[in-house]
């Protein structure tokens, strides 16, 4: 048994199971020992930036991390993006990135270059394995910090030490400390500022935003009025019947004036709101000066019973939760006519499927399915987290292949999915249940906005060659027909409606581009 | 006029006209800034990975650096493994990469990195402009650095910089110091080496590698008996009637029986061959023990200027030079029947227009046509420099834009092909003349051999499901009219011979699925 064995033992000791991967030359031993391991589930992703997302969407839904197999700075480097967004989702996750024989470093070989220093900006947690004796304490040190920051841990595994032997037992589970709980001084200071405010709020996020916690957050604004903020949390269990926290806006101006009144903050597993960019003249921070902030519990604590202290401490517990919607989506009136993003948020609203996951990477398009999600079918929701676009259908095939009985709606520009466009291919090969819809507006709408803020509104040659993407468009029908995906073209809501539905009463991938 | 003016101006002023891009929201004002440059061609790539590669193929052809321009970390990040590639190409190349307003980098924004320890992996040069009145010596800085090295420099541009007012004065062209000469001294020893030596040898790169070099060093091996050797040149001027020095194969065992009787080796613009990776038991350095090893010239000098020196100095100047082909490959005999990887280097060596430019991703498809080329019309060949994957369809892309006149054919393997298809967009948009031939053998073929290199010859699930890529076989066609460029299938040598000639006959991009 080699230090290869080794590492994947180590792993399926501790239930990591699944392993998205694009492995190459320095992970060959690595690859042959995945091969002896059966119960290891090996997913090829065609590109490294469909590898980690996939990994981040596996995790998000599966409460575990998986791991990702890469093939050295290159290959970690073009992973690097989605594991942005998976750093800012706190994810947690395993990236096993292989590297030249620790000998031959020296000869600067041509795939050779600074992994830490790729790595790092990523990662919660970045080591080296150089011998195989030290690989099984250094893959229980990655997936201890993976879980406890959470985040992204990266091992880096030399070749010598995959091929080499090793002297040690086979590997048991470590134990994993519990999550700590909130400080009790703490949650006293809390409840008095939720009391004292003039205007509070608690702002939410990471495992506060699942339906049990928000419930008990529900409770808490029923007794408090402290409104229930949220801001790209990784994974939101919402819909019908289900605390639903406001979503802070995300243009400066919206922002500002939706917290403006806000006077004393807890945070719960959120941050403090800031804008997304600067932009010359406007404030970087969204809270009103003078507003008083205490975090009470970060995404590393136990938030589902920080929230239960609090209510404790508060008195609230038999109180009915505020912020529930009754289920009225369906009583919607259909869309008919031309196809909009909006036309299309009612359809789905409608339709949506209980226990759907939906996936979001539908930037300018999906702000009216936001609005209705709280009175859809529960849910889960998981956003873009990081701002690095090329998320939303690798994002979709994880979770799909993390919960496979489960319908996933994947919501995607088309400027941005053309980033990982490569994520149906491993839909198909891995038929997963995935519609993912194809907002084909055919720019980068956000961008045309952002170019009005800086006082630019007739576009020349060079703006519009660069924010456009049409001439010529994109066919996403046949770039999902060639990775092996069907998929059909709604130009109006019936259109929409008809395909929505068929895709829904099926298994396995499909893709609707939505001519909007 | 703002900071962002004077960046485009500083960059127009030093002959920078093309700007391959991906911009977002920090980079706006750069963007408007553009918008109001018309002399400044900007090439929209829908991925990084394009961009950077585009850059990279076009420097190589155009011998000046283009601009790119990337959103912050992530888009950085997902340009990477081509910069990786560029690094090793020694291209020079100019990242401008946007990031925060200097004071909102405190808050810690969605898509705040260390943008830093992204870039200095692949970068000569990393700097950061955070105020408009340093952007024009910046920029200056980042040119001759790229200039100088030759490499890739990049330049972090914060948006307040970008958008605030400057006091200097329009930019005029900085002066380019002269590339240093080869030193005198070694020169001597260089010819000494060559002469002394019992079996000698020279191995080429960077500019040595261009017709009228390769013509001095081929007097230097009619002179001399010097063997001519080279590895991974960014461009070879190569094709009947130029000196062809040989290429160190690819597996060790090959390269080590190739270069075993060598003792004297002088390296002009090319390195001592090391392994490309590490294999237990194998040498990491290619050369015999006790070769001596001269290095007469690196990158960073005149290397044409070098070999005219040490031809010079050892009286070859007169001599016909040895390692020249005649123009033989039209008369071989046409391929026919089934369709292989040889069949297709044959149908390409007949066919091969004069002043091609041949963009090489084949990795194990392209091997017959490497013994072939020198008997081919005299072209360009621009392989993939630094292992990193995904190269060959941008490559080509950026050629292109280089050299309109001139066609550009693209040997992609399909499993790195699936890199950076998006490039196909791009070539579409800009009518770009390029043919792309897919070898379609479904499979990560280097990967496979490799599998064996480490005992493993009965491939089970997770092996298959990480080395071969059908299950659903890709359609290349599909892939490539999604995005706007016509192809064929060809199954059989004469569809291919047919399928070519019609691409080769008309303007525009085309793309060959040849299914091996």
């Amino acid at each position: 048994m080699n230090g290869a064995d080794l590492l994947c033992d180590t792993l399926l000791a501790n239930g990591i199971n699944v392993c998205f991967a694009n492995p190459g030359t320095s992970e060959m031993h690595f690859v042959a020992a995945l091969d002896r391991k059966p119960q290891m589930r090996c997913v090829l992703g065609l590109f490294e930036g469909v590898v980690t997302a996939a990994a981040d969407g596996y995790a998000r839904m599966a409460d575990k991390p998986a791991a990702t197999l890469l093939h050295l700075g290159p290959g970690l480097a073009n992973g690097l993006a989605n594991l942005h967004n998976a750093r800012r989702a706190r994810t947690p996750m395993i990236n096993i990135v292989g590297d030249h024989a620790t000998y031959h470093l020296r000869y600067d070989a041509p795939l050779t270059s600074d992994i830490d220093s790729l790595a790092r900006p990523m990662s919660c947690w970045v080591g080296r394995a150089t011998t195989a004796n030290e690989i099984r304490a250094m893959t229980e040190e990655a997936y201890l910090a993976a879980l406890a920051h959470p985040g992204v841990a990266t091992l880096i595994l030399h070749a010598d030490a995959a091929w080499s032997g090793h002297e040690g037992e086979a590997p048991t589970p470590v134990t994993v400390p519990a999550r700590p709980k909130a400080d009790a001084v703490k949650v006293r200071e809390a409840a008095g500022l939720l009391r004292s405010g003039r205007k509070p709020a608690i702002i939410l996020g990471g495992t506060a935003m699942r339906a049990a916690a928000l419930e008990v957050a529900g409770k808490i604004e029923a007794g408090t009025g402290a409104a229930l903020l949220t801001q790209r949390a990784a994974r939101w269990e919402r819909g019908a019947g289900r605390v639903t926290p406001a979503v802070v806006p995300y243009p400066v101006d919206h922002a500002l004036r939706a917290l403006k009144e806000f006077d004393s903050v807890v945070l719960i597993g959120g941050t403090a709101p800031v804008a997304f960019f600067a932009y010359p003249g406007k404030p970087g921070t969204l809270l009103p000066e003078g507003c008083r902030i205490l975090e009470l519990a970060g995404q590393e604590h136990d938030l589902a019973a920080a929230l239960a202290m609090l209510a404790d401490e508060l008195g609230v517990g038999s109180l009915r939760p505020s912020g529930i919607h009754p289920y009225t989506a369906p009583d919607l009136p259909a869309p008919t006519g031309a196809l909009t993003s909006d036309a299309i948020a009612v359809a789905m609203a409608r339709a949506l499927p209980e226990g759907a996951i939906v996936c979001d990477e539908g930037i300018t398009s999906t702000r009216r399915f936001s609005e209705l999600a709280a009175t859809a079918a529960p849910h889960d929701h998981l956003p873009i987290t990081g701002g690095a676009i090329g998320i939303g259908i690798p994002l979709a095939t994880g979770a799909a292949v993390a919960c496979p009985d489960r319908k996933v709606i994947g919501l995607q520009a088309d400027g941005s999915g053309m980033y990982t466009l490569q994520a149906l291919w491993t839909q198909a090969r891995e038929n997963l249940d995935v519609v993912t819809i194809v907002y084909s507006n055919r720019g980068y709408a956000i961008l045309k906005g952002e170019m009005r803020n800086v006082g630019v509104n007739d576009f020349g040659r060079n703006a519009r060659r660069m924010l456009e993407i049409e001439d010529p468009a994109l066919d996403w029908c046949s770039l999902a027909k060639g990775m092996g995906v069907e998929a059909g073209r709604a130009e109006t809501a019936e259109d929409f409606i008809r395909l929505f539905g068929a895709a829904l009463s099926r298994k396995g991938p499909f893709l609707i581009e939505a001519a909007i």
